[in-house]
């Protein structure tokens, strides 16, 4: 193997990724934003691209990212799922096939955190949401600066439809934090429904007390709707039944806004959030049992599915879909405390750790004419790039703000770009606060990571079955050798230390000009 | 979840499977064909599409066979794999873009035993090849009839090209069990190469009687060439840097062969079993450090990958694409206790275990004009469906043996008909001489398991790091829902138990009227 990297080994011991990473040089002067490979040439062709497309449609690009809830990496066809695990993706398998497949996206390994870093392109540590808000806790993007906001302040109309569960108070609800329209609901799934459900939490359904305690609980159990700056109107209570088909409701209004944006002379921005496939899935109107595996995980993703291909068709419908870019992906890794109402990845862990199973997540760029048929990279993609590249693709990288550090890199060459490669160096990793582990080209570096149950392989689960335990020198793995994670590599690859002791020192070293923020929700006891 | 197949589940116990399994009728009259589920519509259309074909070409159709050796599930692109795990397979990709891919082909655990299934269609337990003959030990087709055989006096012509590891005994060669030409060599990659390799076994590369003993063994040691009924020609002795270069002679090989049967009047049964990707692998000259990985198994994979699209393409230069069956495979599983010279799969277990790892192989038709792209089917084949499958391809199944139990089923329509379903009920799964586990539908059943050092999900290796272990009461999986086998559902699913009872006892009792064969190698001790 060559060793291109090498350059003095012998002085070097894993320990010192753990001095680098803790060290936090207070002379270095960051800059706000997270540094990009260069790569001109990818870069002129893709603004090449970009210039002759809005000659020939005298519009800026539209931008629709779909967004699936806790749908793992395995669970799409092109990503070696679909009817192998149960449930063919026929129309995101389409995207994949004539678009970039993106085989390492990356997400934090929680809900909120991710969509966080989506809308602002800094990670959770910065944007202040280490984890999912649940029930009437508080929790926002308070302060932050969203893609969506600076769109709309560009000629963008910028639409938030489906699962937010970014905060509920007023200031942090969508459409008021940049959003022209809402529609969809402010928290996650499952509190709505699962006091609500008899077979898995009979112990509230038949307790009166502990039922009304949670119906009068001070979180909105409502679909609702609202444009920029307005009251949220409440649609309906989200029952069972209305969770149920609370999906076809987000596919009939983001369906409604393509349309509508057809004819607007403002391209548009359009977060579609889906509530499936987080648990509990309850199957929406001619769906139970449509799967092959005929099980409520499945059939939401054959529901899943068939919107997304509602969507894109509609969007070729309207003549859009030459000038809109679509990104498909997930929040996390699968859930699987709560199998079989549980998605598959082929990797270790799941949602709630750093191991890949937890953060690696299916990712597709699709633009018919501008992204070419059939391209796959395995170059790095962070979720949080959505934000950089979106405003790349607006014209309006001028507008990221200054005042912060952002995380996410423009990511636009890479996707359009014939033979593109990724401007990402490094993917940071975090639980919550704890800075957990870093990959660097196909590297992975673990300071910390999440034991389940007694590590035995039958063990599931990384939120409710989970111990974080500290790596006595580090856990470094090849995830081309090695996807699963399973054979640590640091012995035989001592030139990988002050790589990633670099890479982990520079990420700390961005704290010191810009520290971290005051979450507003936190664990118990941290 | 509808359960269709419940007939009066609170009767019966997982004990019954035991009970079913073990007992074994006297008077029940096997006929000595697998049943096949029964599919006439599809059948009709998989036959009026060859006689379509036959009219059109005026010949029977070509057969090639692509068998790599020990390539893993998740390797190729399309199956997951692929730019993800450092080594992209463009050619093998667009073969599963154009044709059908098979989401559940099945192999036997290791990779002689596969061998002898795919050549006979029947069972290790029948043809008498229970594990890999090494070295000089004894171990070939005794007394069997393969499909070459049948194919070669039916008007094929008939090759062997790349690996046998079907037994040295001169009367079980290929050229003296059917094949009118071989090219190859007679035993597995490893054992030319381990004993002289000086990082692996310096041991014996400096301790001259060790490396004599073995030189002086009376093994094969050459790449072979033979017609019909002739001596075997020695080519070379396969060195380690002849064997960098062997699939490079493979592929030559064939490539002439098939440039060859393009002017002939007979269609060809062509298997091409590669050297590679079974440790140890050596790169060919050029492709060191070629994948993205560069490491020697993934350099291994992507010169696999560049010989299948050459191969391809000198089919569609000589014209024969058209009216040539393609399939695509491996003998098993990845091979893990050679990491990092390794593949990769997402499931549970590796080569020599019956859990899906093991056994759960790429599988891929393609024939253009014939099956439709694009198909993706998650129903069950075995390998040695291709033993009958073949043959009805070629009109033959006339000639089907009478006087010995044939595992195989024909899948032609299945392959074939545009919507086609498998006509397989069930898969049989053994370990050597032990039923082990069979899969039916989405569900599978241990009724042993290799427990893989001491069951952490670090542990890598199924075979040099293994116990055969018995479970208690059976452990059935349900592989929509848990494709990695973590979580057995029987109490859940009572009413498998008869169904897995009733495939299991339908198997065994096909051995009162057809008794197994005694093997001509086994483990010491069994």
């Amino acid at each position: 193997m060559k060793e291109k990297h090498l350059k003095n080994p012998c002085l070097l011991i894993p320990a010192v990724v753990f001095f680098l990473w803790t060290m936090a040089a207070a002379s270095y002067a960051a800059d706000n934003l997270e540094p990009a490979l260069s790569h001109p040439e990818q870069q002129k062709q893709a603004e090449s691209k970009l210039a002759a497309l809005e000659k020939k449609i005298s519009k800026k690009p539209n931008i629709l990212i779909f967004i699936v809830d806790d749908l793992g990496w395995g669970d799409p066809g092109a990503f070696g799922g679909g009817e192998a695990v149960g449930a063919p993706t026929p129309s995101i398998d389409r995207l994949a096939r004539e678009g970039l497949k993106l085989t390492s996206t990356y997400a934090q390994p929680t809900c909120s955190p991710t969509r966080g870093t989506l809308n602002t392109g800094r990670l959770p540590i910065r944007h202040g949401i280490w984890r999912p808000p649940l029930y009437n806790e508080p929790g926002g993007l308070d302060g932050e600066i969203t893609a969506a906001g600076i769109l709309s302040d560009s000629g963008y109309k910028a639409a938030m439809v489906g699962k937010w569960h970014l905060g509920e108070n007023k200031n942090q609800q969508p459409q008021n934090v940049g959003y022209d329209e809402f529609f969809g609901f402010l928290g996650v799934s499952t509190i709505y429904t699962d006091w609500r459900d008899e077979h898995f939490n009979p112990e509230v359904v038949y307790k009166k007390e502990r039922y009304d305690a949670i119906e009068k609980a001070p979180f909105n159990k409502n679909l609702v709707a609202a444009k920029k700056g307005e009251d949220l109107r409440e649609i309906k209570e989200i029952t069972i039944p209305v969770m149920a088909q609370i999906d076809q409701d987000f596919a009939d209004y983001s369906d409604g806004f393509i349309r509508r944006m057809a004819e607007d002379k403002k391209p548009f921005y359009l977060i579609h959030a889906f509530s499936k496939v987080h648990y509990d899935n309850y199957p929406a109107k001619g769906y139970a049992g449509k799967s092959p595996a005929a099980q409520v995980y499945k059939d939401a993703v054959v529901e899943v599915d068939d919107i997304v291909g509602r969507l894109i068709k509609t969007l070729e419908e309207t003549g859009q879909a030459e000038n809109t870019f679509v990104f498909f992906t997930s929040d996390n890794g699968p859930e699987e405390d709560t199998w079989p109402d549980s998605g598959h990845t082929p990797f270790r862990g799941a949602k709630g750790s750093t191991w890949e199973g937890g953060v690696r997540v299916p990712g597709i760029a699709w633009w018919p004419g501008t992204i070419p048929a059939g391209r796959v990279s395995d170059g790095l993609f962070d979720l949080g790039d959505l934000f950089n590249t979106s405003l790349s693709l607006a014209g309006v990288t001028d507008k990221i703000p200054t005042d912060r550090y952002i995380d996410g890199i423009d990511q636009s060459s890479f996707l359009l770009a014939d033979n593109g490669m990724s401007n990402r160096k490094s993917v940071y990793m975090y639980i919550q606060n704890k800075f957990t582990a870093l990959r660097w080209q196909e590297y992975k570096y673990h300071r910390y990571i999440v034991e389940v149950g007694d590590g035995e392989y039958t063990a599931t689960g990384s939120i409710q079955n989970s111990k974080l335990v500290e790596a006595a020198y580090g856990l470094p793995y090849n995830l081309y050798l090695d996807p699963k994670e399973r054979k640590p590599i640091g012995i035989r690859k001592l030139w990988t230390v002050p790589i990633f002791g670099q890479e982990g020192a520079r990420h700390m070293k961005t704290f010191v000009k810009y520290p971290p923020k005051k979450p507003q929700v936190v664990m118990p006891g941290r």
